[in-house]
């Protein structure tokens, strides 16, 4: 029973390659630079001291490739000035690789769902030209130049003025730490992160801001600068900003409060602080799972419950088609919304004055539990083969791994390097599963054959 | 804007009160029946030695009326035979409670779905009458009668002739355990369960057939039973009923395979073991957690990856309309598919020649779900509170409750009483929660006022 083609062949075998290259192009692309990076950080000149081994360079790189931020050596004390470069490329490759994959793969999306909701069969704008690609690299790179410029600009004045730094020390400072917060990667060339900083606005809010605004996702970057442009009212933006400016508002304001509540009175991480430097490192603390990794408080020191906080918070992510990672707020907030719309007795799934399609409802569901047990499965296997270490810390591990957010509770440089190859392939799947899939997902022509007569079985 | 109802108002309204009425009036029969079951627990008679206390009282009727299995007391040190039979009796109520509630809102909703489909506007078949209620409650006495009554006598004759029980004690021991496994209770009279049991499948096998026939459910039950008279092939069985039984198979061969592989060298557990007897362990091991929460391993000391597992087997829970708890088997088992289709790309959610209606799946999304977040908070309640104890253990606890299994690492007993009053409504809203929330969510009439546009945010 083969499906037969409305459109002509050669239009629809031209479509299909090119929806499937762009996902292809960019997995072959990280593996490359996941490869290079390797062969690149086991050179004796990118290591301060002893050379490092070969997990160690792929641990790295591939952390570093893929923004994760986990790290296995002590970044600044492991690695040469060299190798901190090849790292800051790695991170830039990384971040703006996927931000340029999941913007193709979204114009895709756009293009696709404009042209079966209007009905109209115009084969080329259903693929991705070079026009395309050469169109949202230039954007890619220079919002990142702008961002990344910026926060450096700042840092670099910071550490410069206040923290006694000769002027070059405080750039590569403040360019490293700019490129690491923009791609959301969490590197830091300080050995306890930001910790040192937790007081200090003058370097917690410009690597907040880099962060929120890589992580949010160049569509919505696009949409509200064209709206600040063109003066478009906020009533008016699409379906996908408002929710996850929505959301990204929501989980900045409720994670700050949580973090206030778990921690205020912990003396091994807010107790010793001030009113404002508590709620200041709480903000920071809120930014950072979703999906950054720089932490200005102790992660090894926080109450159990607050790593449980954390790691919803990892989970959940940032926005889609940026550098957070994470099943995405959207996905959260698509599910939160149908269980709302059940729950009230809806007979659509309606946000903003739009219906939640079917399809979308069922990508939600898919890429959030197809999540929990890509999560799930590693857990069970590093618990069993690692004993000593409790279950909610390697939960915290492999959530941060896949979520590719990088907090550590301190426990991955501890694991057996077996355990350690473990989480490499879960930050690859972590960076590119929930974008390539969704996108997948949602782009697959289905079969309109013929149907089932429905069932319903006893649910609860 | 209102609806304007097309079936007479009269009509709808009586259909409302009708549809309103079967869980208003369980629920007030739980809570009554958890009244005068705390009653009679703190009556001196009740216990062995010193009267309970309030919480100890409370905690133990409304684990048994909600046929949970925690305690907060060793049962047969505790209480006196008039409290044992005290809580037998609160088991019995409960159990069948739970089932004849299940069953009406089940008829209720065959009967909904069956008129929407053929709309045929019968009012006579819309509502439970008092018929019915008397139909599905002898129905329910009758197979737990002959359920618990073979149980029984197995389990007595064996007590009497193997471990050299006066007759009368026997009987005693029969009945109990027999009670307390078809209504998925898990309380036991032995203070460690059936440890003691571990090798002997003459109390394992009986005891974990009872269980699995309680926690299959009703509908389930009923169906067989027909086609056993009827000769009708399991091919033309109705979909519920094929899901509940598959994957009530699955997950028993499952449950089994994972607890050999987990526990097969622990010294505490399965190590001392010979094969036959780790075999029976694991396969008795993984009827218990689906929800009867007896045990004959000591659950305290398996591995943290064992309990992570048992977490899951409980959570997912028995058959829809039985004893058993968690979010159901037909829920997961949804879910599983329409993960299974998205991935394939099909355009409806299949199974066994039926489509899966958008309602369902929207049901069993908000049943998981939900499901979730009621466990996540008191989690993190509980490891703010008594941070002595670690998060997985308090995971298995909160799981337990929720799905009213039972089965403790044995921290509940050690948990300050502030947080052992937290289980307590926990325990309730775990027994009548997915079922009413299931049914209400299916039965709502929903309006068809006007439809958004079509929208479609990222994904992933
Ligand atoms: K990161
Ligand atoms: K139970």
């Amino acid at each position: 029973m083969r499906y037969s083609k409305s459109p002509s062949a050669r239009e629809v075998s031209s479509a299909a390659s090119l929806r499937r290259r762009p996902g292809q192009v960019v997995t072959l692309g990280f593996l490359a630079t996941i490869a290079v990076g390797t062969l690149l950080l086991s050179l004796p000149v990118a290591a301060e001291g002893e050379r490092a081994t070969f997990v160690e360079a792929l641990f790295t790189a591939t952390s570093a490739t893929c923004v994760t931020g986990l790290i296995v050596t002590d970044t600044p004390v492991f690695w040469s000035g060299f190798g901190e470069a090849v790292i800051a490329v790695l991170i830039q490759i990384g971040g703006l690789g996927v931000m340029t994959l999941a913007s193709l793969l979204g114009i895709l999306l756009t293009r696709r769902l404009d042209l079966s909701s209007r009905l109209v069969a115009a084969a080329s704008t259903r693929s991705v030209g070079l026009g395309d690609v050469r169109g949202v690299l230039t954007r890619v790179l220079k919002i990142a130049l702008v961002v990344e410029g910026v926060c450096a600009l700042v840092l670099t004045g910071r550490f410069f003025t206040t923290y006694g730094m000769p002027l070059g020390e405080a750039a590569w400072q403040g360019v490293f730490h700019a490129v690491s917060a923009y791609n959301n990667a969490g590197f830091s060339l300080f050995s306890d992160s930001l910790i040192g900083f937790v007081g200090d606005p003058w370097v917690a809010l410009p690597i907040s801001a880099a962060v929120v605004v890589g992580g949010i996702g160049l569509p919505v970057i696009a949409e509200v600068m064209r709206a600040l442009r063109t003066g478009r009212r906020p009533r008016r933006w699409s379906v996908h900003t408002r929710i996850t400016l929505w959301m990204t508002g929501v989980l900045l304001a409720g994670g700050t409060l949580f973090f206030l509540a778990a921690e205020w009175t912990n003396p091994g991480t807010m107790g010793p602080l001030g009113t404002g430097d508590k709620v200041l490192s709480a903000f920071t603390q809120s930014v950072m799972p979703r999906t950054a990794g720089f932490n200005s408080l102790d992660t090894s020191q926080m109450h159990h419950e607050t790593w449980l906080g954390t790691i919803i918070l990892m989970f959940i992510g940032g926005g889609s088609a940026g550098t957070a990672g994470g099943i995405k707020v959207t996905t959260f907030a698509v599910l939160a919304i149908i269980i709302w719309s059940e729950l009230r007795g809806e007979q659509d799934v309606n946000v903003f004055d739009r219906r939640i399609t079917p399809g979308t409802q069922r990508q939600a569901l898919t890429v959030a539990l197809l999540g929990v047990a890509i999560i799930i499965v590693p857990t069970l296997w590093i618990t069993a083969s690692t004993p000593n270490i409790s279950v909610d810390k390697i939960l915290f591990e492999v959530t941060s791994a896949f979520t590719t957010t990088g907090l550590s509770t301190g426990i991955t440089a501890e694991l057996p390097w077996f355990n350690q190859l473990v989480l490499v392939p879960l930050m690859f799947i972590g960076r590119l599963g929930p974008i390539t899939l969704g996108t997948a997902l949602a782009l697959r022509s289905r079969q309109r054959l013929y149907r089932m007569p429905e069932s319903a079985p006893i649910i609860g």
